[in-house]
Parts: structure tokens; sequence; C-alpha cells
């Protein structure tokens, strides 16, 4: 082998390692029956929320993004499982009879189906302030400050400017007719920024150079973007089993989406842009070892997350 | 005026004076529309759950522990507030039809009935963000380790090992018998967890001794339960218009109270001992000025918060 050509980034190997470690951090921190263990049947709602086969992209994003600036290890895995307990409760809510009113998450039951929707409000909450304990805990090694920068990271992100602002938009949007700033604004705010912020809670556990932390912040502005734009893009074209939760309901909605505003052809090169667009924000920072974070927005981009 | 006997404390005076500065910072910090608006309606919702002349019992122990260590007021007024938008959101998630279904708070709609139940539930999980952002401003002049250990605080006591945990046991527990060890660990948790760390999140805003922190542990402890022994004594004897709530409910429910369980005459001398095991806890603390703790949690018990 050429040692100036070195071997392609494998992202399968990368992934497989980083989520056996991901999957025990949550395991382990998660309402676990021996360590915290939660009351009432609270602690296994929680747990069938977050243990359940999900892909793990935001955390795997926190983990990349650290890499790329040779951030903490211990910083990061913290992130990307409060990232992904964010996540997971906001799924629990939005599939709720008052939201989304869906019964099928991942292949599975959704949380209020099997446990009730008293008991999914409250798993979905305790799921959110479980993300902040996770970030501030006693006994972590992680400093002070970061630990302040990453909760600011995460609050704005889940809030009212961030992912519940975009969903009160998406309630209020449908059957509407939308601008497509309007859907880009949705978006950016609903899903958008809890994946940006995962790349920059990834950075906040480094220490970036200015240039660093802006290519970052637009690596992550056009994976979101992407995320979405793919996401609208297989609802149509996938089938249920595929997605392992319920296809065609955009449409069956009203819901205002890129497919029905663009046309699924140009959706699709859309993505294929912002692909294009992350890629070359990451060339433009200077960083050591974006690999990952190059191959998990191909991965986002050509096969869905 | 003899010297050597300083007049009584004068609480109505010291709370307006507090509730002046708690009200002004929760007016510019909730979702303000010139500061921080939040799309779509969300930022209405949000105040209207907030901006509604609650009796701010938790942000008033804040800032009373606060004085009784020294502690710095910008810190404490941000912990203040901090818990208040979780009580709010607490509310407003039990409030919802799935939960308790009640549809008058504080005398007024309640928000699912205002806002609608999608607009509610967004609410509730954005008052939880909110909370956790204002604890970690980027402009607090609040050091980063007093941020993170408030952070913690508010998650734990919020979270599934505090009053997620307790409306979890709250839930399982309507209609079947509940031993006394049981009742008191729900409250614990439901609304003594919440209250508890109220006082211990004002006491982190300065530096206590581990004797006056042990002291307002204690102190927190018992006004937490007090308060609930009080709350159930009320829904018997007040009416709704005293209220501001529909009164009656737990009977009605067959919810199990101090009530239920131990008779109206025995709860009523319980909430007594409670008082003064607060008054007894503070004395022991060796702190400074617990005058405001004190007259506080004699207000909570002879007149109800």
């Amino acid at each position: 082998m050429n040692p100036s050509n070195p071997p392609p980034f494998d992202l399968s190997a990368w992934t497989a390692s980083q989520l056996h470690t991901v999957e025990a951090a949550l395991t382990r921190w998660v309402a676990c029956p021996e360590t915290s263990p939660a009351p009432a049947g609270l602690g296994d709602a929680m747990r069938y929320a977050v243990l359940d086969g999900g892909k793990r992209l935001r955390p795997l994003l926190v983990l990349a993004a650290c890499e790329a600036v040779g951030g903490q290890p211990d910083a990061a895995l913290r992130a990307a499982c409060a990232v992904e307990l964010i996540h997971a409760y906001s799924l629990v809510h939005d599939d709720m009879p008052c939201m989304d009113n869906d019964v099928l998450r991942r292949g599975k039951p959704t949380v209020h189906v099997k446990f009730g929707e008293a008991q999914a409000l409250l798993a979905g909450d305790a799921l959110q302030a479980l993300a902040f304990e996770l970030l501030t805990a006693e006994d972590s090694t992680v400093s002070a400050a970061t630990q302040a920068v990453l909760c600011r990271m995460l609050a704005q992100a889940a809030g009212s400017r961030g992912m519940a602002g975009g969903q009160a938009i998406d309630l209020a949007s449908v059957g509407k007719p939308i601008s497509s700033a309007q859907l880009h604004e949705m978006h950016r705010l609903k899903t958008g920024a809890l994946l940006q912020a995962s790349v920059m809670m990834g950075a906040a556990c480094g220490s970036p150079t200015a240039e660093g932390q802006q290519s970052l912040r637009d690596y992550g502005a056009a994976i979101g973007l992407a995320f979405q734009v793919v996401d609208d893009v297989l609802d149509v074209v996938a089938d249920s089993g595929t997605l392992g939760k319920t296809a065609g309901k955009d449409a069956a909605q009203d819901k205002p989406t890129f497919v029905s505003l663009m046309g699924l052809r140009a959706s699709q090169n859309y993505a294929q842009e912002l692909l294009s667009q992350s890629q070359a924000s990451l060339r433009a920072g200077g960083l050591n070892n974006t690999a990952a974070l190059q191959a998990l927005a191909d991965m986002l981009v050509n096969r869905g997350f």
C-alpha cells in the first residue's frame, strides 16, 4: 500500500465502534434499574423510548465533531447521549395523539401505545431532564466550563427558538400554503437546530479555532437541512417497512414538504447540493480529522438516516 | 424601640420587593416578543403559563435561602426563575386531558383549553428547556461552576428520581390502597424535590458550611412535605374560588391524600409539627439571616401557598 495514499475511511467500522460505546452508556445512564431506578414504570417507558435500535445519527455527529477538533472523549460521550435523549423525548411527544398521533416508530408501537398517554408524557419530560443531568453529573471528569457550555447549546437547540419552536411552526402550517423561506425556517428549527447543536457540542469538547468553529457550524447547517430534504423524499419513495414508521404520512396529513413545494427530482438534487456544501465547509476549516464527518454526511444524503 | 429587640420580620414587604424583581425577570426572559421571540403562538402559550399571578413560592425560597448564606443575588435570580419555569411547565402538562384533565388553574382556563393540547405540550417542553437556558446564559455573570451545579440540582429535582418520578407514582396509585410510607415517597418526589431544590439552589449561590447546607436540606425536606399536607387539607376545607383551582378533586378522583389516610385533624397537626421541624432545622445551622425562610414556612403552613 502506498503510504502517501491512505486507505479510504471505513464508516461501518467507525460507526460500529462508536455505537458500542454509546449504547453501553445509554443503557447505564437511562433509568437503569441497578444504578438509577425510576419508579412506577417510568423507567421502563424511558428505556423503551431510548434503547430501541435508533441509528444514533446525533451521537455519531457529536463524536465525529469531537474527533475533528481533538476534543475530550468523556465530554463527547456525555454530550452524545444527552442529545440523543432530547431527540428521543421529542419523538415520544411528537407521536402522541394530540400531535402526530402515530402508532408505529422504528417498527414498534410508539411509547403512548405501549405505556399509555400519561406515562408517555412523563417519560418525555423525564428524558429531557435527564439530558441536562447527564451533562452536569457530579462524578463527571468534564470541567464545569464545558458542562455549562454544553447545557447552554443543548437548551437553546431544544427550546422555543430551536426544536420546540420549529414544531410550533409545523403545527401552525398544516393545511396552509407555505413559502420556501417559511419551510426552510421551520426545518432549520425543528430538526436542523439539534443536528447542528450535535456538531457544535462535539466541537465544544475541544478548543477549535474560530475558523474551525465556523466551518463546523456551516457543515451542521447544511446537513441539518439535507436531513429534512432526504426525509421528505423518503416519505414519498420508501415504504413503511423500510422506514420503520408510517410512510406517506406527510401527504396524507397535507403537510408542506420539500417534495410538495419543489417536486421530487428537484428535492433530490437539492439534497446533493447540500451535501457538496457540507463537504466544502469542512475543507475550509483547517480541521485535522474530518473523515467521519464527511462520511456521515454522505451516508445521510445517499442512503438516508 | 429597644435596639436589642429588632422589629419582627415583615414578610409582606420582603415578598413584595422580591416579587417585583422576579416578575420583571420572568417577563424579560420568557419568550419576550422583543428580546426572545418564540414562533407560531408558542411564545404566547409560554407566557400565559408563566406570567399568570402565581404566588412564586419556589422563587421566594431560592431568594430567601440565598440571603441566608449571603450568596450572589444575580445567580439566585436566575435560579429562582428557572425553578419557576420547571414548576410552570409541570402544571401545564399535569392539567392536560391525559393527566389530570383540569380546565381551571389559578382562576383561568388551563393552557391546553386556551391554546390547544399540542401547543400546551410544546409550551411545557419549551419551558423546561428555557429553565436550563436561563441558568447557563452566555451573558450571565454567574460562574461556570455555579451554573453547572444549579443545572445539576434542577435536573435531578425535575427528573425521574424527582418530580416526574413522583407523578408516575401518583398515576399508578389512583384508586389503589397506598401505605403512609408510599404516600410520603410520592410527595417527597412529586412536590418535595423541587421545593427542596429551590432551597438548595439558593444555598448554592453562596458558600454555606456543611452544617449550614444540612440545615437547609432538612428545612427544605420539612417544608416540602408540609406543603403537600396543607394542599391536601385545603382541597377538603376550601372552595374553588379561594383555591383558584377545582376543589374537592382528590376525593372525586379517588386519589390517596394525607387527609384520606390520616384524617383531617391529624393532617392539620402534622403540618404544624413539620413547621416546628423546619424552624428547628434552621436554628441548628449557624446561618446568619433566616428570617425570610422562617416566615415563608409559617406562611406556607398557616395560610396556605
